[in-house]
């Protein structure tokens, strides 16, 4: 299942050490292009070029390499995101405003450009398209490569929304619109991490900008794996309306439903497949005064190197989750607060309840976890996705060098 | 060195597994109280009681308890908080009022009573005082006790300040007077830490509370192991005029000087002994156009686990330096900011220096490192404390079970 009209083709240029490190997705015709981009102000290259070129009303292709980010790179750093946005509209036939370019791999280098320029010159752009290859080629440190896609009918015409993300270390993604200040100065907190993705519906800019970001907000800005925001978070959505089906306000939810379960699904990868990662953690925060408050207190707790030091140990640890969402700044009442581990109560009113020990660390040995966090203060409620932390953790970290 | 007037003793209560767990300590007359506490939303009972207490006119003594920190247990958690400050009393001839208590370890256990009761019967009012022997008995998974002194003289007569303190797990300490909005909803990022100081100075007691308010912003509130604010989190100052020196406004920059002096050397030893660290890190940033800016800045910094990890590979990883900076909602532009690791200036203007990487890592080596960033956006700066991120953090907190 995969988005019509839509093509890609993964290369080795020899930025990585091995595999495929480039790769250009693109629409067999002009497309309408959203995207939301990092908020670090220390932004890569790339980000201020596809930023500007996002704006433009067709968009025909995205240009991506693994290996370097092309960031802190200064003026030269910017003619060569240029460039490949360049050699790129070349390979499509299309002005090189219609190109998107994203980077990701290591900081302050500069970007090895005729390797780039001559593994561009051998695109057979009738290949076959496979997303696995496509998702491989943006890979740094992920294990896995991360794709997914939905559909959806509309009076029986079938809508497909298809996603590739990368991302497992500097993870707690939190994009916007460039230039929007809505989530600048928020207390949200946040690898690089990219997601393309696609869909063969029509829609106005406009209405698709809303979606993305709406979509966003609830999947990759609520996944973190150590809350370092990176300097290169992209994420850019075509649509290039191959279905013949347009998407209006009537239509919007059922749109925004798929995308949403696309963007999920892609965010909860990207979590499970977090650097030294021995599970996925799902904090669902609910009972909250505002969507705000369940957000800050979701993230804190999965932001916290307690709580995730406390699952990689299978340790129940009620109160350093307490502590957190104590010390995320929201004002709650802790007589109100129930928590609970998967399927067991652990706190409630204030205090711990009478649980079983070894069942509450029986559920804490699979591989997906929930934790649920009942503030009893209102009716908002938010879910964000996080991994542990363990010795790989540190092992990978402290031994990669620039 | 230490001042007049005040006594202690360190008891075992057998709390903990071995060594002293209970501590008194007092002065011979009233004392004059400030107190700061932390602004976790779940606050421990002792908290809540201590900071009544602390209002009242006169304080006579601190009760402190190491290995349950009397948190999450409910109503019968502040009768014994209650309880141990009337015990107390009994000991210091003094009302339950003039006592304040803490209490740090495990979160959600009722509190051995009749064992604190019987110990405290113990009590010989006469014992010498050992700084050393009263900072082990507040220790939890310190591995050394910290206290230390500063005097400094007005017209001939001196005055001393002692401290103690403990923590290095769960330590973000963000504290305020409470009731006080000043610190709440701050992007401030924050063990349970404890810090008793002692004066022979007299002050009125409002002058005593914007000192310590001061100070502690720029010490205690600068200190980071892992950014988790704990709900036990208490800094106390007693002053008793022993010296029979008044501070008044004329006096009070150099009384600020002396308690800033032991407040950071305090704050530096929590952060040195951090669980797992091999360094201390000193985080300076100038050029901020705000010192909330440069605060905020510094404590992400210092909060990264990316920026951590790095610190303990002993790599100049300045990319994650900058980065962290830029993820922390505090807007400069990367083009007017410069990064030094220790002596070796590694970024300059937007992109990295020409340095020398064996230079730079040599840097990494010590004990001690201190790194600086230069926004350039204005003169605000700020200091911030924490320590490098090891396989023995995740070891302490992940075999460490409730």
């Amino acid at each position: 299942m995969s988005p019509q009209g839509f093509r890609g083709v993964s290369l080795r240029a020899g930025i990585k050490t091995q595999g495929d490190d480039l790769c250009l997705l693109w629409s067999e015709t002009p497309a309408t292009c959203a995207a939301v981009w990092t908020q670090n102000a220390v932004k890569a290259a790339p980000v201020w070029i596809s930023a500007e070129h996002a704006q433009n009303a067709t968009t025909r292709g995205i240009i991506c390499n693994s290996g370097n980010a092309n960031c802190c790179t200064g003026e030269q750093g910017r003619r060569d995101a240029l460039t490949m946005c360049e050699l790129a509209s070349r390979v499509l036939d299309c002005d090189q405003g219609e190109v998107l370019v994203c980077s990701t791999g290591i900081i302050g280098h500069k970007l090895p450009m005729p390797q780039i320029e001559s593994a561009l010159q051998n695109v057979d752009s009738s290949t076959r398209f496979s997303s696995e290859q496509m998702a491989r080629a943006v890979m740094t440190t992920d294990l896995v490569p991360k794709f997914c896609a939905a559909s959806f009918e509309i009076n029986g015409q079938t809508v497909t929304i298809g996603g590739q993300a990368k991302g497992v270390g500097m993870i707690g993604p939190n994009m916007a619109a460039l230039g929007s200040s809505q989530l600048a100065g928020s207390r949200s907190l946040h690898a690089t991490m990219l997601a393309f993705l696609t869909t063969d519906a029509r829609l106005e800019k406009q209405l698709l900008q809303r979606a993305l970001e709406e979509v966003v907000a609830r999947s990759f800005n609520s996944v973190t794996v150590d809350g370092d925001t990176s300097t290169n978070d992209s994420c850019i959505l075509l649509a290039n309306g191959a279905s013949n089906v347009e998407i209006t306000h009537n239509e919007y939810s059922i749109f925004v439903q798929a995308l949403q379960s696309v963007c999920i699904e892609l965010a909860k990868k990207i979590a499970r497949d977090g650097e030294g990662a021995t599970k996925l953690v799902q904090i669902d925060v609910s009972g909250a005064a505002s969507e705000s408050d369940a957000k800050t207190v979701a993230m804190t707790i999965a932001n916290s190197p307690l709580v995730k030091t406390a699952i990689f140990g299978r340790d129940p640890n009620w109160g350093r989750i307490a502590a957190a969402a104590g010390r995320s700044g929201v004002r709650f009442n802790p007589a109100k607060m129930s928590i609970s581990i998967g399927a067991v109560e652990v706190f409630r009113a204030g205090e711990p309840t009478d649980f079983n020990v070894e069942e509450a660390e029986a559920q804490m040995a699979y591989d997906d976890l929930t934790i649920a966090v009942e503030l009893g203060e209102g009716s908002a409620s938010w879910t964000a996705w996080t991994c542990d932390f363990s010795y790989e953790y540190v092992k990978i970290n402290a031994e990669y060098h620039t």
